[in-house]
């Protein structure tokens, strides 16, 4: 469709973006200045989160709209995730360079139909402008849990806690190398895996229901896997005052990533270093095998238990770091980068 | 300040963006991957806004971080007084280019800070990013009201409502004329003050608690004036299936936009097609000057009644504009391009 025959912003949203609203009548159809929610349970909370992804820094520049739609949705759930919220509804801003016509905008609401028929939100409000940059989307998610005691924390690890992180680690950031033509050694479907879980996030919303379901003495601190593990971990323990000590022998890995570690072993600094793995990294006050099979089988998602709290008390700026991860030989892995800083 | 010596990610957002989140325990200081909100009274209910504004889009390139911050407060807690909310809180996504330094962030956060004592809300959350392109800010604006049914729409105007703006009209988009370097004739103080009122919208979220308090039968339908006077009538007119005659002549002007017309009678078009004033547009089914006065006083800011609605069915598609202006000689004044489109 060319541009001059592209639809005018209102009834680009109308046409797009209303449908993703049906079934919240406080949503009015995105007619007006602002959305009304009044359709969370009295005796819950709420949760805001906000992402913001650039083309050429968050996601690669002409990336299709569906894997566009799909990160964006993805990273905002994931933290919904690591509070322990169940979505509930959006706000969506785009800023569209002139290269994005009615087509792309059909795909990406396309996809954002297919997402919120899957975790059960609504686009409630945003915002649509031109940009000459490069393409930016911010999305705005809103979720609830069922009781302000109910949210989880990255501040609750105790220094008795087990160290745990669902689905597999590495993924991301191995994915983000080969989607840029690195890793041409491995096979194409390793190549294919890694790429599409970069681009791909899975929130786990269902394991963070879990976790915020446990008794409070039992669940300890918890974040999304944006930075990269020891980053991330690394929040918890800086938020709770504990430090880490992980066994690196114990991540669990993909089939994709184990090969790449096997031809490069190098890459385990990438694995515990890099980001946009979106699993969940938290503490629990119980670790045996029995409890976490418990957790696997309601969270619908495998949990591997990594590593413990450290006994040393958290003194700031005495060298030693937050998390230390430790190779099959028991020495200590040095991760020169660890977490992307988007500065 | 140099790029080198900035500070991260983290650092800036604990340095410059955590104070703004004090007095919300659930904003967690912004170390979690969430706000938890949980303080809005159990009889209320939430209202939820996104604007994004684009640097030589939606402010000035270069503009000091004094006038975004304004603007993008400004623009989204108008909609928040369209909608007859109370402001809650806020969260704010910076795609910031290389050139911006700690010390446009220290102002930026600044004047964050002046609008949040005037408004009452917090910056509860957020996302600091680093773009190729233009300084992109989004904000995302909760607000409350005191009851689901208290909310303000579009779509309430009646068939005998009269048609009333706050403050004065057609000073936003004089002022991006000159604030371009345009309307030279005019003095220094008339082309400051324009500027200005382009730069920092006033949101009138008094007159929108006013009015949403208003006795069901007598408040209409309200919109925040960012289209331009004529565009957004136009909205309330769509959404309530009703058609608006105005007289140009009771239009509220400001000294500085009555000059510019003195000298350019055209600049009429500009008045009532152009947007960025930010005041309310609304319909009331009480228009006499004793109840205006009341508004007025409770409201703390000046309005006019500048037309009522048409009689005559709104039937889509018989060529009849939604909203008519007519001039001192009861002509219809021709505006080739009411409001302003993003796209």
């Amino acid at each position: 469709m060319s541009i001059e025959k592209d639809l005018g912003e209102f009834d680009r949203i109308s046409h797009f973006f209303a449908p993703l609203a049906q079934g919240r009548k406080g949503a009015f159809s995105l007619t007006d200045d602002g959305a009304l929610i009044d359709d969370v349970p009295r005796d819950g909370s709420m949760v805001a989160t906000m992402d913001t992804l650039v083309e050429g820094v968050h996601f690669l520049t002409a990336s299709p709209p569906e894997t566009v739609a799909r990160k964006l949705i993805g990273v905002n759930l994931s933290d919904l995730a690591a509070m322990g919220a169940r979505p509930h509804s959006c706000l969506l801003s785009l800023a569209l360079p002139r290269n994005i016509d009615d087509s792309w905008l059909a795909s990406f609401a396309g996809t954002l139909r297919t997402m919120q028929d899957e975790f059960s939100f609504a686009v409630i409000g945003g915002d649509t402008v031109a940009t000459p940059g490069p393409l930016t989307v911010t999305l705005s998610a809103l979720g609830h849990i069922a009781a302000p005691g109910r949210v989880l924390r990255r501040s609750a690890a105790r220094p008795s806690h087990g160290v745990c992180v669902s689905g597999t680690i590495g993924d991301g950031a191995l994915g983000l190398i080969a989607a840029r033509g690195g890793l041409t050694e491995l096979d194409g479907n390793d190549r294919a895996y890694l790429i599409d879980r970069y681009n791909h996030p899975r929130p786990r919303i269902g394991l963070g229901r879990v976790l915020a379901n446990l008794a409070p003495e039992t669940v300890g601190g918890v974040c999304d896997i944006s930075d990269g593990l020891l980053a991330d971990l690394g929040h918890i323990g800086e938020q709770s005052g504990v430090r880490f000590d992980i066994d690196a022998t114990r991540i669990p890995l993909s089939p994709a990533t184990r090969h790449a570690l096997d031809r490069d072993p190098s890459l385990i600094e990438t694995v515990l270093g890099g980001g946009d793995d979106y699993e969940l990294v938290f503490t629990l006050g119980d670790t045996s095998p029995g409890f976490i099979e418990k957790i696997i089988a309601a969270g619908q998602v495998d949990v591997h238990v990594i590593g413990h709290a450290d006994a040393t008390p958290k003194a700031n700026d005495d060298g030693i770091p937050l998390v230390s991860a430790r190779d099959e030989r028991g020495e200590r892995i040095t991760v020169i980068h660890p977490g992307y800083s988007h500065f």
